[in-house]
């Protein structure tokens, strides 16, 4: 196959896309669909101050390199779970690559703060996934309030999304399909969330971090085997190959044409309060996380 | 595995609902299945005049089988659609079952009238799928305008019905969302269409042809290899395995609480034209069928 820009010999074949790229072009069509998500969900400018969520693995370090490499004011801000051998690994690929490219970091460990995520799946009756993401996203919103962030950027991509939307769908839960945009606009308290990696897939990110140096955590977290979420990424897989393309326009009309159809109206949203712990707002009157975080003293 | 109901040994095992039956009680919990889809959705009852849609296949046969059985009017009607050995066998089956059980039916045979599947796709460009469902459509509308039916019923199950809700939903189609009910009211010149078997896994629709008796056609249609809906299905099925129920949740809870979403407000209703040819009820001023019938000419 051929590269569909230069007519060079293509590195990479996107069936979705029914192109081949070489490395200069698959960097080329890669970055414009980074720029092309950042505008059309109008996610941020040159004037924000973006915290990056960095977990060591491909999407993280590959949102952060690019955005960094745009010339975006960016941030990195890493969790440090305590998960074993798996975190440490995560810590060592993210100062490397912090390093390497002479960018800043916040770094917040939980088992210095008391309650890694091995000591609170022991307390908390909940998966590992679902401690692991109510701590995560508390954390997310303290270090980006704190530090007057504009902007908390994930690395999620289409195949994240889009498997998400499945079994959002698969339960047609109103509240979370309210919610599926990749641009998630600021409340009182909570900083504007945005996905600028929502146009590529699994794939593709991993393909950018390997022709472009960017050395990653490969392995999956250990609490994720057997995560929904792979059933769910797993089925798109085989639908995507029978029918390319099928992801990106399920998620994307999703989006554009029905999400709204979910969106709670102004007088319906439940009312929200401040956790009267942690100062952070939320459903409840104490949050989900330090409610948890009460189960480990 | 034993049978919830009587202890005996269980003839099948039905992971959803995590129990397993004999025969007697398989067929008392599928009868009970079939009058709560009647009921829930009101359907028909004893006063009305139901067409059974026949295509010689399990769901159709079980579920003409069944509505008789339970004392409600019913007439088979029957397209023998023109598709070499196929449709030989199909036509063997249902004369046969109607013959075994007293019942009466019409047959319409599209080669006799001029228009078998096989000629029509090689002078239409639509699928041979395409073709089948608009002209089985045109002939169901016809048969029970002329005959005075009330009701026209199918033999849809739970896999059908959830593969193209899936199927809809990975397009996001707003026309084809807004009409997945399993009782779809009548309009001025179409029947009320329904399909009780809509609580019903393919395999378990199987289960009781094989238990009681029913001889159908086991063979898929020839034109269907490499259908879509065998991929949505397939991937359903994946879903199924790893969370069983998943099925039956997605579809019952989008038609009772998300399918109103997409139902066009009545001013928003395209205008409807009766169809210049053949009289019946269209979006188009010929429709869609009488204008493949003007290719074949």
């Amino acid at each position: 196959m051929k590269c569909r820009k230069c007519g060079e010999r293509a590195l990479i074949s996107l069936r979705r896309h029914n192109a081949g790229f070489c490395k200069e072009h698959f960097n080329e069509f890669f970055v414009r669909q980074v720029e092309k998500a950042i505008k059309k969900y109008e996610m941020f400018d040159y004037s924000d101050k973006i915290m990056v969520c960095i977990s060591g693995g491909k999407d993280s370090l590959v949102l952060w390199y690019l955005l960094h490499k745009m010339g975006f004011d960016t941030t990195g801000m890493y969790v440090n779970l305590g998960i074993g051998e798996y975190s440490e690994k995560s810590l060592e690929k993210v100062k490397a690559f912090s390093e390497k490219h002479g960018l800043k970091s916040i770094i917040v460990n939980l088992t210095q703060l008391g309650h890694p995520i091995t000591l609170m799946e022991k307390r908390v009756k909940r998966t590992a996934c679902a401690i692991c993401g109510t701590t995560k996203r508390h954390y997310f919103n303290k270090v980006a309030h704190e530090n007057n962030f504009d902007i908390v950027a994930t690395g999620h991509n289409l195949d994240d999304e889009a498997a998400r939307l499945l079994g959002n769908t698969m339960r047609w839960y109103p509240e979370y399909l309210g919610k599926m945009s990749p641009a998630l606009s600021a409340d009182s308290q909570i900083k504007k969330k945005v996905k600028p990696l929502i146009r590529l897939t699994e794939l593709e990110v991993g393909a950018y971090a390997f022709m472009n140096g960017i050395y990653y955590i490969a392995d999956e977290c250990p609490k994720s085997v057997g995560a929904t979420s792979m059933i769910y990424k797993n089925a798109l897989n085989t639908l995507e190959t029978e029918m390319p393309g099928t992801k990106h326009y399920f998620y994307s009309e999703f989006v554009k044409n029905v999400a709204h159809k979910f969106e709670r109206e102004e007088t319906e949203k439940k009312e929200m309060h401040i956790c009267s712990i942690c100062g952070i707002e939320s459903f409840l009157e104490v949050c989900t996380f330090c409610k948890m975080l009460e189960k480990i003293k």
